[in-house]
């Protein structure tokens, strides 16, 4: 069971990688093709219902060729340029 | 089962945590009182045991006071500093 708090980081981490990877011109198919994770639970991270652990959050951002980092800056009103490099 | 690199990220974000908990003087009985998770828990992902999840490692950046970015920073050579504010 998740409290609303759960529930509203899930749904802002989603929503944050939703919107990278569209920025980035990636379709869910081809973010799963190349991280070897399922669509369906991609889908599933960027709807918000599942709480998505450390290994495959940095499995997603090195795909994506962004820093982790980049990736948990869901809460940024002004989150980092694309590109930053990750070493 | 793990593959070496999956265990290599749990225990860079493990060393990473420790080292940032440290650095704000906080010690692991802290950290588990006041986010209330178990001090064996934190202990077992800072030694690179556990993969945690988004919702946890938000929990620990909460009650650190740090963003869950910066606590997902464990990949860069120079970290930004401490005090980066969470909003």
């Amino acid at each position: 069971m998740r409290t609303e708090e759960e529930a509203d980081i899930c749904a802002a981490f989603g929503k944050h990688l939703a919107q990278l990877r569209k920025k980035m011109g990636w379709s869910q198919e081809k973010l799963a093709l190349e991280s070897g994770i399922a669509r369906s639970y991609i889908g599933d991270v960027e709807r918000g219902l599942r709480n998505i652990a450390l290994v495959n959050i940095c499995r997603i951002a090195d795909t994506l060729e962004i820093d982790p980092a980049l990736l948990m800056g869901f809460r940024d009103a002004t989150p980092p340029a694309l590109g930053v490099g990750k070493n």
